[in-house]
């Protein structure tokens, strides 16, 4: 049989570097762990730009379709300010999500023992945080049609379109109550059903899938209160279920929460593939970090941590991925840290490729 | 001349207790500041549903479009949880907002020095907190058309529209920029211009209202790295300026910041009158409460303030309004909290009623 397929796309930013440290851990996980990859790399966002004009090309959608998973890096940067819409960055990224179907994006936010500090909020509010954020990511308002800016009168109206279907809810839902099984069995969804019809239907179909999940405890929580909730008391919440736009904003509210956003990984997960496994594309939660690109600052486990996600829930290796992720939290135990984990105290930062090391070395 | 008028709709949960501790406030204004007003009060909310069967019925709104400015407790419950959407009590809200044209809605979110460790935040990062969010409050997919659940093939789709003319960016900009005039010259924009074309439409017309206000610095920000910046550093924050969608919910997240959500209060502004004073509706930022209404529990604090607002904002009393903040401080300064002002640390909370005391003795 052959090696299942990795397509890598860095992308901008600091995309490159954090994805050269996770290119080196895959090729550990093949010398010694018996898991080797057939991995091939291509270019997406400004990338892609650059080389043909388009965020992303016709051929590497086709190769993003056939692989066993993608790990994305970044995209974006200031040099790509003046683009047309249609040509920016974010483009390649959303197509990659809207033409895979990447229903189901898994955003944990996680507080990291060593690094309970260094959040903003009280370290007991913090410590042992470990929620999971599914959000849509295939439809909403991110591709609702008609959208755009329009001549009306005279003067112009930028218009989008919140649309969501009984089964594109149906299936996030489902997607997170999944999850739940697997952990505190609580769910909560966000939407703002008191304003929006797009809301009511969502609570509705969520209510329903919620059925087939008797043990699961199902909560309902207007967005708004729900941003409230996460900064309040976060510990409260098990899985999170949400829309595109809301699950946007809450996932980086979240993620803030642990103080340490280049720790955090994503998984985007669509429907089984003829092989069984889903459609699937990894990416940290960070974005690409222009300020410090090419300067070997960046923090490389937020994106490790997605391979480590790219195991689990790909390839079935939960145990391998624990493996890494057990060398991740070696490695912050014994206080190696990146420039964005530290606050000035006096300690030293490592590099990007340094910190690729510590991890080589736990491992 | 007659003294000016104000309609008092207290609304359902803890609106009427906290409300009568406004009308003690404003008596005590009346009888001490020779600052009279023609009080009346309405039905609003569920409150109003009860009576007439809708949620605002034509000559309450009526009476509001009248009057020189309306202070509302707050809406919703339980109770109207089954109710058809156009019947919800959250309607005779938006009604207000939308018929009285209250395009900006101003929302302090202040750490105030006694409660600085009553965040979930460590103090150091909000102490002294002092931002003012604008949110556009009458349009965008609050109002957008074509809106409902319709039905699609063989399922039910539904669907809100985001829509924003220039024209309603321009006067919710334009109010940022005067608000900042008056602080520290600092505004910062948030939408979602990467993936949103009203996003687009939106920082084209904030430039282009930014170059009548040199002096103000202007930085444009996307929404999900807002709501991140908000829980990392609010800080860095002086006016953000923001539609009312992203409005709802990051202004409740800048709220939670301060960790006393019943001690935030709202403006929501129109155009000015025939007498020169702007259309104005003043409310608490928190909700009904219907947990704890009726018990006496609740902290007035926040209704009391937007009362504070409607001094300086509506007849131009910026030092009444500010003696009435100032008796809060004391209030606060002597260690009298009410119920949600506590963490369990063995201190006696004080009731509705005896925080109103207080506050009057404080004057
Ligand atoms: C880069 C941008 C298009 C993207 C989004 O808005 O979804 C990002 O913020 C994210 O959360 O992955
Ligand atoms: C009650 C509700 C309709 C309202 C809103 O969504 O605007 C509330 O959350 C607010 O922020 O004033």
């Amino acid at each position: 049989m052959s090696n299942p397929s990795l397509l890598i796309l860095p992308g901008d930013g600091i995309g490159p570097e954090v994805m050269a440290e996770v290119r080196r851990i895959i090729t550990w996980f093949g010398a010694n762990r018996d898991l080797e990859f057939d991995v091939s790399e291509d270019l997406v966002g400004g990338a892609a730009y650059d080389a043909h004009g388009k965020p992303l090309s016709d051929e590497t959608m086709a190769k993003a379709q056939e692989a066993d998973a993608v790990l994305l890096g970044a995209v974006g940067g200031p040099k790509y300010d003046d683009l047309d819409f249609s040509l920016k960055p974010e483009r390649g990224l959303l197509r990659l999500r809207k033409e895979m179907d990447l229903y189901s994006n898994l955003r944990p936010a996680q507080c990291f023992d060593a690094l309970a500090d260094f959040s903003s909020l009280k370290k007991d509010i913090v410590a042992g945080l470990d929620i999971m954020i599914v959000r849509e990511l295939t439809s909403g308002v991110y591709f609702g049609e008609p959208r755009g800016i329009f001549e009306e009168g005279n003067e112009r109206v930028g218009i989008n379109t919140q649309r969501y279907t009984e089964s594109e809810i149906e299936r996030a839902a489902r997607s997170a109550f999944e999850l739940a099984m697997r952990r505190n069995k609580k769910v909560c969804s966000m939407e703002k059903a008191n304003v929006m019809e797009s809301g009511i239907l969502w609570r509705e179909v969520v209510d329903r899938v919620a059925k087939e999940y008797p043990e699961v405890e199902l909560s309902h929580m207007y967005a708004d209160n729900g941003a409230m909730q996460l900064v309040r008391a976060p510990k409260q919440f098990d899985v999170i279920v949400t829309d595109n736009l809301f699950g946007d904003i809450l996932s980086d509210c979240a993620a803030m929460l642990t103080g340490s956003l280049g720790m955090l990984p994503s998984a985007s997960l669509g429907a089984p593939m003829a092989n069984g496994r889903p459609k699937a594309m990894y990416e940290p939660v960070h974005g690409s970090a222009p300020d410090i690109a090419g300067q070997g600052k960046a923090n490389p486990i937020a994106c490790i941590l997605s391979f480590a996600m790219a195991l689990r829930y790909s390839f079935d290796q939960g145990d391998e991925a624990g493996r890494l992720e057990a060398a991740i939290e070696k490695v912050l135990a014994d206080g190696v840290r990146t420039g964005d984990l530290l606050a000035g105290e006096g300690v030293q930062p490592v590099s990007t490729t340094e910190m690729g090391d510590a991890i080589l070395a736990a491992l």
